[in-house]
């Protein structure tokens, strides 16, 4: 039975056509109590639903959600939370499976979410390759769910962040969160998890120039993937790179000190070393409260984010603040104001 | 002429019983265009007069001041502007003294400011000491102004960044900016100027751990101060290391290479080759347009900070909001509420 739903919960979502119909027949039959149990209950066609009620832009679809979420809170905030980044080509997919099946194997329940940028752009997603995980994904003790699309990274964090909860409470214990090393999105992961892997390639030139040390910085774990055949020198060498990069940082709040560890995914090789490292950081973090500190900053910074957010946006949707900002940038421009001047007028028009 | 001018512009703001009767003395007489007049034709006591202007908090000298400001526009941007930070004791006072004297025999005339974090709560000031650049101070081609001072930075920042104007507009080639390494105030600082100086001291013991890397990371050269005597083989060795750690960093914007250069300013050894190094900076990136690029960003940024801290200051200024606010945090804290949920409510009040 749980077989059955949870290939239910993959196929669904990469269909689009079985998406809508799915959608169209449960639209006036979803109760939201009656969805809450099914989630509590663990079942994962159930929380596909739920999931697709948060990231649906339907008022309606959004009230019952917030219903939902506030019904499954008390019952969430139980797992761990990953974060998974790094290029395209690094092995991301690879590697989640891998370990994803490892944890199966100890008993844990995994859920796999991305966060992906480009989906805006590009409408694709970095999950919604069905050749991806395939074998993760046939696993009742797996739940693979492509990114949640939205038109700012802001948006799509809110629904990644409510799936958390969603997952939690269906009693997932590991919920991995995989994105693309795209712009901001990487921040935006780090906000959300407990803790950040970055997984990176030997040899790929980067170690010493170009290293976006923002990210290097958020990385509790730094993962040299493909550490095999030829490549296994060249991984050595990336290790002590990065170990060196690593302290060029200023000790972690966390009191954690991140490790550089080489693994091959696809071998099965190093993958272990790697899940007793990030136990050993939660073992660490637990006991010295930076684990619950951590999660309650998050939220307050979600708090305060989605404020600010809100409030720039509708000072700026305002057509007169628009082109009075215009022309105050060309007044600055030519000499003619300054950033203060121009910034009173402004606000004075609202 | 010049040098009496001078004298009472540095006089009068070390001594806080004589500001209070010069401005009580000029505050009827004091006319907008006269001034500009004065300060276009470089009297340094009338630039004095209305950078105190700039500083008031009262409406009557702020809208005054505003109209000053707008007539030295046209007549400004045409200095080059340096930051120059370190921590306490790196010796910065000296350092600009030795530089400053080195412009002004090469004909330049020198604006020294400060942004000062700390003087809002010890209401001291990094250029508050009579003692400091003694030689500079006396000197008529030079103008040493104590920081600002404000309830936020931001504040100190917009008062900092129209003082530049008017010593712009007054005829200074040359506007240095200084401060301390504490908190936000370098960022405050590298965001108004054209050049950056980091300043450090050889087996401070920072170079490896705790550098802070933002810091690096905004320094167009680093210069490692008090390379004389015993120091001088500890100074190479910290050179060798801070090489390495801009190795680290990715290519800066300006195609600028950050130099690490050595000197003692207390026995004026390397200044020239700092001196140098500046040169370089603005022939390469007047050359590439990345100055006239980087001045636009600037205002671009300051223009937009200052909407969003008055939106976000107009917002949270309310009791209402404020009490909300706590409530809602109490609400996360206990899991009955999430960030966005939280946010929604706040958002809703107003």
């Amino acid at each position: 039975m749980a077989s059955k739903e949870n290939k239910e919960g993959i196929s669904k979502f990469t269909n689009k056509v079985s998406i809508k119909s799915f959608q169209q027949k449960r639209k006036t039959t979803i109760n939201a109590d009656d969805l809450v149990k099914s989630v509590l209950n663990k079942s994962i066609s159930a929380l596909s639903r739920a999931i697709t009620l948060i990231e649906s832009n339907n008022p309606a679809h959004q009230e019952k959600a917030n219903k939902i979420i506030k019904n499954c809170l008390p019952h969430a905030n139980k797992s761990i939370r990953i974060g998974i980044t790094g290029v395209p080509g690094v092995g991301k997919s690879t590697f989640i499976e891998t370990l994803g099946n490892h944890l199966i194997l100890q008993g844990k329940k995994v859920a796999v979410l991305a966060v992906d940028p480009s989906s805006t752009v590009t409408k694709g997603s970095i999950l919604g390759d069905k050749t991806r995980m395939e074998n993760l994904a046939k696993n009742p003790k797996a739940f693979i769910r492509p990114s949640a699309s939205g038109n700012t990274l802001g948006g799509v964090a809110k629904k990644t962040r409510e799936t958390i909860i969603l997952c939690e409470a269906a009693g997932f214990d590991v919920i991995i969160i995989e994105t693309v090393g795209v712009g901001q999105s990487e921040t935006t992961v780090a906000s959300m998890v407990d803790f950040f892997l970055l997984l990176k390639l030997a040899g790929a030139g980067d170690e010493l120039q170009g290293i976006k040390r923002g990210i290097i910085e958020m990385a509790d774990t730094i993962a040299i993937n493909k550490a095999d055949g030829n490549n296994i020198k060249q991984a050595k060498l990336a290790k002590v790179e990065f170990n060196r990069a690593l302290h060029y940082l200023p000790r972690k709040a966390s009191q954690w000190q991140p490790q550089v560890l080489t693994c091959s995914a696809l071998q099965n090789e190093g993958i272990v070393e790697i899940w007793e490292a990030i136990l050993n950081y939660f073992e660490i973090t637990k006991a010295n409260q930076y684990f619950s500190h951590k999660r309650q900053e998050q939220d307050k910074y979600w708090l305060m984010q989605t404020i600010e957010n809100q409030l720039k946006a509708n000072f700026f949707n305002s057509p007169k603040i628009q082109t009075a900002l215009k022309e105050q940038l060309t007044l600055m421009a030519q000499n003619r104001t300054t950033a203060f001047a121009a910034a009173n007028y402004i606000l004075n028009l609202d």
